[in-house]
């Protein structure tokens, strides 16, 4: 892993699917090459990335077709935490050894009311089987989500403890004052702070944060990135709303759909708005209203397009 | 898998670890050799087997070790829903080319209010990827845990799609007006109904229930089955009654790490008391407090013991 540590607009790219469901390296490839160029790092394999309703193999494969192609691993935080030990270890020593900026990592989030020791052991039995210098996890707080969070006392115990491997964390709780919390306990250790949501993004960074981990970064990557190199600019605050309003319009109905209906607008592909169960693709009228939506306020994905798709 | 539907009392068989966390096949064995002596069914890979703790690989290797003991897969409904439907269909598949009774399915557990066409479409994807008539699926409803569930409606559908397939449900809501309201739409239609919890047998037998599938019964099957036998008995209320309070002194504390210390008391095998993270073991004075409970009620596990251990 490099020096510097991985901050700024970071996406959890969404997974493009085949017709059977079966993951398409080639459209993933090709999103992960615009939002590079967009200056958006790849938190590959998040929630909005259907990667838990990926089998570890199908991670792992898709990892290596973007090392294949050439993406550079320092811009890739993938997601590797899973209910099983075997399968967190497993994906993140494959991170390790690919050279990735770090990991995202959910806690085991099958059984509930685990306590705070069971949940610090599980992040510890990580860092010890991986036993690589390299590694750097950004734990992972998705209540809505996953349920088991996050607490600051865990970060307390796992950073005294590990205090090279800890690197920061994503909330996405999506409660400002939780994020407040973690920045306050934790933002001069070097523990890096991002956002779940780039609503966020304006007040993490004038208070010590690292940028953002978003979703809508999958489709509104570049607006996302000018109010991160921008924040202490006059029109910060007109940014963050503009930010927000394409946020609101995007994920009106059920998000991770409703991202791949508006790539598969933008690039006019059809293939990309496939998603595994449980989830479902969005109604006629749903992306209708969505698409009108960002019609109205003249948001575009200047660069995706259907050429680009298909020469990756 | 065999024409008569599996039914009675079936454990969710716990898992024994090596001291590296490793799961120890002989361990296993023989605990499911000591279950089938005792009348008792083996849900392998349930909850309180740690299950979702397990990498798809472990679980196929514990099955595989299981079939190679020569023990009887007409006996067995192993745990095969997970987060992602390759998984699923994977674990499923091998479960039915392998001769199991059937196989208790967790919805994927993840992504928090999905639709029930999501559902829908999950089950009927492996369903249809299986392709064997030989399925037989048992939904496992368990929103303590899973927090995604099972609804009557989502079971109406199933049944009506793949009538075959879809052969029952446990359910550990802890509700017995849930239950109750399965036994009442689907208790004639040939769709079995297994509690979660030997403290709903009683109520489930009178309401024909198909028996059921408890933690418990991993140090308590012969008391367990003889209810099952012997409800329309006399003394049923009172045989209820006794099971309850093995139940409640067993799980006064968590669960599955007490039930791997009564099993490694009563085996006088101190390897049993091993959880994965991010379960703890309990403490002296927990473990303590359970075996006396349990002296004091006269309960033992015959047949079990060190010796049988390690012959397995």
């Amino acid at each position: 892993m490099t020096q510097q540590r991985i901050r700024g607009v970071l996406s959890p790219v969404v997974t493009p699917f085949n017709r059977d469901l079966s993951p398409d390296p080639q459209r993933f490839i090709a999103h992960c090459r615009w939002l590079l160029t967009q200056n958006c790092g790849l938190a590959v394999f998040g929630t909005n990335s259907e990667a838990n309703s990926l089998s570890v193999n199908e991670r792992i494969a898709l990892l290596d077709a973007l090392l294949a192609a050439d993406i550079d691993p320092a811009r890739m935080m993938p997601g590797t935490g899973c209910c099983a030990l075997t399968d967190a270890v497993r994906l993140t020593e494959h991170a390790v050894k690919a050279g990735c900026a770090g990991v995202l990592m959910l806690p085991p989030f099958y059984y509930k009311d685990v306590s705070e020791d069971g949940l610090f052991r599980s992040f510890a039995e990580v860092v010890e089987r991986v036993g690589d210098s390299r590694l750097r996890i950004y734990l992972y707080h998705i209540p809505p989500v996953a349920v088991v969070g996050i607490t600051v006392k865990l970060v307390e115990r796992l950073l005294k403890a590990y205090p090279s491997a800890i690197a920061g964390m994503k909330d996405s709780s999506g409660d400002w004052s939780n994020t407040e919390s973690f920045l306050k306990a934790f933002g001069k250790s070097g523990f890096d702070v991002f956002p779940g949501s780039e609503s966020f993004l304006l007040a993490a960074m004038r208070n010590g944060g690292a940028g953002c981990i978003s979703a809508t970064a999958n489709v509104n990557p570049a607006a996302i990135d000018r109010l991160y190199r921008e924040w202490q600019k006059a029109d910060a605050d007109m940014q963050q709303e503009a930010l927000n309003v394409v946020r609101k319009t995007v994920g009106q109905y059920v998000m991770i759909p409703a991202l791949k209906q508006v790539i598969a607008y933008y690039s006019d592909d059809a293939a990309w708005t496939a998603v595994r169960p449980p989830l479902t693709e969005l109604n006629a009228m749903q992306v209708h209203n969505i698409i009108e939506g960002l019609k109205k306020l003249d948001f575009d994905m200047p660069g995706l397009n259907r050429t680009q798709a298909k020469a990756a």
